[in-house]
Formats: structure tokens, C-alpha cells, sequence
């Protein structure tokens, strides 16, 4: 990002690491609103020059941030979605989905990315680009399986689909009252149902 | 909420009306992270006594801004549910519906009630209160009533449904490239049909 512009001494990636870091938290702490260049600088515990030679806004330094902290590998792999059936996919991520989807952290991040998308679209840019869309894109691989195997209408809408089953997990993790990770995996195991991708087994 | 306190002179609706306005205004443009009290004075153009004088914290002004913004008459009534089939009270609704979400002051409110989900739940538990919790209410009695009729499952869990149908609304107006009042048209009727609510007619 900023690495071409040849200004001042090398970097150290440390350094940068403990920026970012430091970022993200007050992110999600008080919003890019409560958020200043100087506090991020404290927190990270150098001075406020060493974070302007390295980004010029906070809202570059944020988005870079979030970049790097929401694109982690993605489970399952496009060629898990070819090779066995939805039913088996969701069985091997449910759980995975849940306890992530029921943590603290994952509700303070969507909360603050949700809260900026009006007033600073290009952090939303950022996570739809690195997160939402590449996950968007299994989904919908296999929710078109779903269809060949009849248990998804054809004619069904996937984006709308897709927002039905994204929308119900975000909404959810904001409401007063969130669940927990096993509440999270009953959640999910409807919404999935509920699209068609899943059939509870006799046990559960 | 602070009439009882008894304090000062007796209190002006107008100026009462004014501060809230301002309140409301600023939650939409800064979150709550980035209002003060005295840029809530400033903009409401009365002094910062007078409004510590109704209000003791930013965050009681906000969420009752909120509470007076989100508690306007819903449509359907509880009659309309007993009376009509959910076709024909969502062919009432959906077009006022589509123009009402896809309105830049429903994206900006939605994303600083999601936003400060986690960092104000007091603000959220308002919002669920006098916003949410009613139209869940209607909402529930529209699908218990599809599920007699046979177009939603009998087995669905309408909590969940509930959630995958007002989340992928949520969620599609902070996506980048938000809808406008047809699309978002287009987007609710696929949502109710995909519930089971809703059969588009043959034009459309």
C-alpha cells in the first residue's frame, strides 16, 4: 500500500504488525468516529510521526486493518464444494460457524462495520471485497448444488438467498440478548433448513 | 422520562423538540462516539445547560431521539392480519415498504443502530422495544397465519424466519450499490416469496 512511496527509514513489520493491531481495537471499540490517529499511536505505543509516515488517514490505516484481519483462509475450499454434497459441507463448518459466529469478537467487528457502511463506504468496501465476497461466492456454488439436487427452488433467487441467510446471522448476533455457540449452532441449522441446504439428522 | 425530576423551569416542547432533532441528527451523521452534549446544543441552537437540564447523559438523548423517530403506526394493523390473506396485505404494504428502505435516512439510521450494537445496547434495546419487537409481533401473526393456509411450512421456526427476512433487508441496504425503490421492490418480493408469504403476480 504505502511500501512505493520510498519515504523515511525501512519498515518494520513489527512495527506495522502493532499499528494494525492497535487499529483494529480502537475500531472496534469506539468506531472510526471515537477513533484518532494519536490514541491508535499510544495504544500501539509509538510515536504519532512513525503512523503518518506509514498511512495518511486513519480511515487507510483502518481499512488496511480490517483488510488483514477478515482475509483468513476460507472452509470450505471451492473443491470441497465439488466433491461432496452440501449436507456433508455444512456438517463439517456448522460448528466451526458457530462458536465463531457467537463470539464477542465477532460481534463487536460486524457491529462497527454495519455502523460505518453509510459514513465511510470504503471500510465496507474493504470487508465486502476480502470477506463477504469471496464467501458469497461459495455459497452460492452451494446453493446451485442444492438446486441440481432439488432441495433449493431453480427458480429461487441466490443473491437474495444468500442476504436471507448472511442478514439472519448478523441480525441476530446484534439483538439484545445474543446466543451462545450452542444456541448459534441450533440458529444456524434452521437457517440453513430453512434455504434448503440441510436436513437436521434423527438426534438433533 | 425526566419530567418528574421537578428541576428548573417548566420545560418548552419546542425546545425539548429541537434538542431531540438535534440529537437525532448528529447519532445519524457522527454515532454516538462522535456527538457531545455541546455540539447537540450548538446545532439545536440552545445553550449546554439547558439541555443537561432534560438530560443527564448524551446516551438518554440519543435513545430517546431514537424512541420518538422509531415508534410511528404500523401498517398492517393487528385487524388487517385477522382480516386479509398475507398476499393481500403484503400488495398494501410492499411498494411503501420498498421506497421507506431504500431511502438514504433508513440506510443511515439502520447502520448507527447496528453500529452501536455492541458498544450502546442500551441504544439497541430501545430500538428493539418501540421499532423491532412490534413488527416481529405482526410479523409472526402474518406467518402463523401462512402456515394454516399452507405456504409456510408448518415446522418453520418463525423466530428464524423472521430473522432471514428482516436481516437480508438490513443487510442489503448497507451492501455496497444499495438498491433504489424499484430494486428494492424487486428484492422484497423475492424475500416474501422465498418465505413463503408472497406469489408475484403474472406482469411482474
Amino acid at each position: 500500500m504505502t511500501s512505493t512511496r520510498g519515504r523515511g527509514r525501512p519498515r518494520d513489520p513489527e512495527t506495522d504488525a502493532s499499528i494494525l493491531r492497535a487499529a483494529l481495537e480502537l475500531f472496534i471499540e469506539r468506531g472510526v468516529e471515537g477513533t484518532s490517529m494519536e490514541q491508535i499511536a499510544r495504544r500501539a505505543g509509538v510515536g504519532k510521526l512513525t503512523v503518518y509516515r506509514r498511512w495518511s488517514t486513519k480511515e487507510d490505516l483502518i481499512a488496511q486493518a480490517v483488510e488483514q484481519t477478515v482475509s483468513a483462509d476460507l472452509v470450505p475450499s471451492a473443491d470441497d464444494i465439488e466433491a461432496l454434497e452440501p449436507q456433508q459441507i455444512i456438517e463439517g463448518v456448522i460448528e466451526a460457524a458457530a462458536r465463531m459466529t457467537a463470539s464477542p469478537d465477532f460481534r463487536a467487528l460486524t457491529a462497527r462495520m454495519m455502523g460505518s457502511a453509510v459514513s465511510h463506504p470504503e471500510l465496507m468496501a474493504v470487508y465486502w471485497k476480502h470477506h463477504v465476497l469471496p464467501r458469497r461466492e461459495l455459497a452460492a456454488a452451494l446453493l446451485r448444488r442444492a438446486q441440481k439436487d432439488g432441495t433449493v427452488a431453480a427458480d429461487a433467487d441466490l443473491d437474495v438467498l444468500i442476504d436471507m441467510m448472511a442478514g439472519a446471522v448478523t441480525w441476530r448476533v446484534l439483538q439484545p440478548d445474543p446466543p451462545d455457540a450452542a444456541g448459534m449452532l441450533d440458529f444456524l441449522k434452521e437457517v440453513y433448513r430453512q434455504a434448503g441446504l440441510y436436513r437436521p439428522s434423527a438426534g438433533s
